[in-house]
């Protein structure tokens, strides 16, 4: 079964089927949650969005438990040590697994406590997480972002504590003239983290001239709290990238280890090449570059001998 | 007749003539599409536009199936197989001759379907890309957007789930006290994609505490999403550049082989240096950092023999 | 005494309570103030704020005396020469030593001087800079900063001439039409600068078509203006991330002097790899590139006898 | 003469000070052309502002004359040929020579030709420019903006591109709800700038659902237009960084050359590293990189004889 859920190196049609399905079930589910807020639509679909909603929670049920029941024959799996039912238990604490329970779960909540039932829809929503498991290059996004964490995390806690010296700043200057939107600091926070962040709705805008002053120097500052995490992204992307080219490096290295190129290594070099995303034009320069160098250390080889 | 259209390596005066021309009728279109709709000088010169309306086709229709005629005979079909109507038809389907049609058709269908003329208008607006043929810059941006097509989707990806979580969350927090922006979530999706994207109009904006409270959690959240995209683009930017130099690398060592540099290679590295867009100094560094690298390995071969 | 203050070597546990609670201690300092400015919370609790507020004083003189006093025994100060009384003198001046004197001076200073006290309160904002201590990835950022000095100093110059020169052209353009907004240069540089920093307020924006047009053109220069830091701190991360690699390199090319890996360097390389920064994974790689290289050189050099 | 207004080898007190007043005097006249426009300090220091001015202009004129009479004494006019007439016309046309023309020029064309000379003071800003002759750093931008010129550009079409056809299709989709604010295309195109550059003023927004849907599409194109750039200044900064780097390198071979290190080289090598940018720890680290390569090619050497 785990055949129709998990990507496997044997082509199979089914899973293509199961996974092209759930991905559309998924969407149909963003669709019709966005439709439901609208009360045109909900007043006249309501039976309808109903019966959707029964029948994606059903087969979202059989996918969770099908999933886990499945797990235990994924190559991931096969290797580790343990018990099937410890494989499961360990398989139901990945994240993955507690996204589509997530997904399910408001559902079966509902019966048991008494809530507004629309503060519950939104919980719905979820499940656009589930798609996470179909795209490699949020993978590539999740990783540089995972690689960066330390670097982005002090640069939102220098956001954080320029925000706070800006709103007891802007609190000080316009508190007097303008009671309404500066009376507190937490209501200053909302000046000034939609002025660094470059937003800037104008709902609320210093008026006083230090007060503009000030604000003048926050606005400049903002572009500084924007460069920042591009910076850090465009370094982490770059090190990403210069990281696949130094492994893909390696593995030439491996291939020409006599001097010269290993014709078996050709098809796993053009694997490794694809699952690390490097071009063709690249792989290829890479290569004759590596030749030529072999070519001038034999040719010192030769002389000295 | 393609010497006229096509850009050859002998120099063609003729060529340059009607590129020109070309370009500045382009122009024109688009101005005159600008000034058309301010009703002033609608009203005024009213013939005057439909007099070079008629022109512009003319001559566009002209151009377009001298494309097709002389299509034949540019480098690229002579190379492949095939009679001269397939080549033909091939070329029809290629993105630039579909540019070249979309330019002149809504004039002709104009004739058969009875629609507003104003939103045909409109579509003259296509002609302007018909400048897409000339720009070199222009391709190596497209070149990066495609290499980075999947990273990109991804980021943009994340930027829409992200859109929709945050239209949800507003939409159940605000739809009680602001029920004219945010009684739907496709309602709500007007604030968040404003919000995400650091535009901020500041028409809709979260008023409850609570609401201000996720609304600054979401424009710091814009931050990245601004971050993301450049933090890619800056990246393929620097692998384009780092590419085309270790092609040139690649033409250096071709041109060292022997250990010492090869003066009929001279004219053949001058071209690559213009085409790759390398610098003059950038060239001349790489060319005297080999240099040195070869008098060392003939040093060390010397005193090894 | 300085072992509870300053990190050492060998792992202290008292050293860790006391900044964590140092730690706690700023964050709730930090609370307080942002609370303190609610007028209801303020009136209700008035009496527990002052009490908080001494406590923290306390605790925060204590430190900043305690600090002082074991100086002498920190690492860095024990290989400097000196007296210990010359040591202190020199630390009192250090930027950490500073900000510690800054949290505590304003409420000294507020028995002397007769002034408003809620001007006096922002000041413990500055409080929050003592977390500076504590965070290495924020001394990379710092470190980026101070590299790139130059490159966004210049970048602020530039924002600074064109923000002057948008001021006057639109004061020229704008202030018969809307006196009450660009009445003066210093009023118009309002405009030009959230322009600028594409923060977009909307307070403040172009009525006539002249001044359009060029509030327009300045708009698109606003996003060369958030670009420059954002090229410069990218570029400025990726520089850093190089130097750190090349450092382990150096360290690796000394592992390896005697043309295979010494492994009495081990736990060296494990420690400086932690200490860049460097992910597990590339030092691999890199040490991987390292001994290929070795076995290729040593192949040369047995073929060469 | 030249040796106080260009900068000589030999340290000159004179130089020294003659540019530090001239960088005070342009700071004093930006200062009284911003002072110059609040009307009330106008009023009373009119007669103050006027001598300023005259003062101002009779310094900058002799600057000016000075500078064309003894730029033949400085060392790049010295190597050129021609006479000391030719090379004075010569420098006349350079762009500072120009910048220096422009700072003065208006105050004499308004002896002839009869205008509101308001509208002239402005052209007074234009002596902030005479300032770039003094920042290494803004020639570093400079050269930076002028290297990606052709990508920056096509960056800039693709937005003007843009701008047009989203002004088009709003032009089309809301001049029959809001004739007010796109009745025209020229007007529509102030709103596709202000959003497209993500500075949003809010001054005018698509009120329509199909408006919106796609003005939300252009806020995210918007991103991509911001995004641009910044990429293209990143990768430029950090290829002027490797080429500064690669030129230190060469330096460095050259030191080398003889398989260790040159004593001689040492002080070309500190004037270098300071004039290229590059930090202590970097040349550090690449002069001990260097020293490595050479001890194991020695050491090949060694075992091959």
């Amino acid at each position: 079964m785990a055949k129709c859920l998990e990507p496997s190196t044997e082509y199979d049609k089914r899973y293509l089927w199961v996974d092209t399905l759930l991905i559309l079930l998924i969407g149909l589910n963003v669709i019709a949650l966005v439709l439901h807020s609208i009360e045109a639509i909900e007043q006249v679909y309501y039976q309808h969005f109903i019966y959707f909603e029964l029948l994606s929670i059903a087969i979202f049920t059989v996918e969770y438990a099908a999933r886990i029941w499945s797990c235990v024959d994924t190559p991931y799996y096969q290797q580790q040590a343990g018990s099937n039912m410890q494989k499961r238990l360990h398989y139901i604490r990945s994240p993955l697994a507690i996204i589509d329970l997530l997904a399910i779960l408001p559902f079966y909540l509902g019966f048991f406590i008494q809530t507004d039932l629309r503060y519950l829809r939104v919980f719905r929503l979820l499940r656009v997480f589930k798609l996470s498991r179909y795209s490699r290059a949020m993978q590539l996004l999740l990783n540089v972002f995972k690689e960066e964490r330390y670097s982005l995390f002090a640069a939102f806690s220098v956001l954080f504590i320029i925000m706070l010296v800006a709103a007891c700043a802007m609190y000080t200057l316009e508190k007097d003239i303008q009671p309404e939107h500066f009376s507190s600091i937490p209501q200053a926070m909302w000046w000034s983290l939609v002025t660094l962040t470059t937003v800037g709705y104008g709902d609320v805008t210093p008026v006083t001239g230090l007060g503009r002053l000030f604000g003048g120097l926050i606005t400049i500052v903002g572009i500084g709290m924007v460069a920042l995490p591009a910076g850090i992204l465009a370094s982490g992307f770059s090190e990403q990238l210069s990281r696949r080219r130094q492994f893909f490096q390696l593995a030439l290295d491996q291939a020409f280890k006599d001097g010269k190129f290993a014709e078996e290594t050709e098809p796993l070099l053009k694997r490794l090449r694809a699952e690390l995303g490097i071009s063709h034009t690249e792989a290829a320069i890479m290569r004759e570059l590596m030749e030529k160098r072999y070519q001038t250390l034999h040719f010192n080889d030769t002389a000295g001998r």
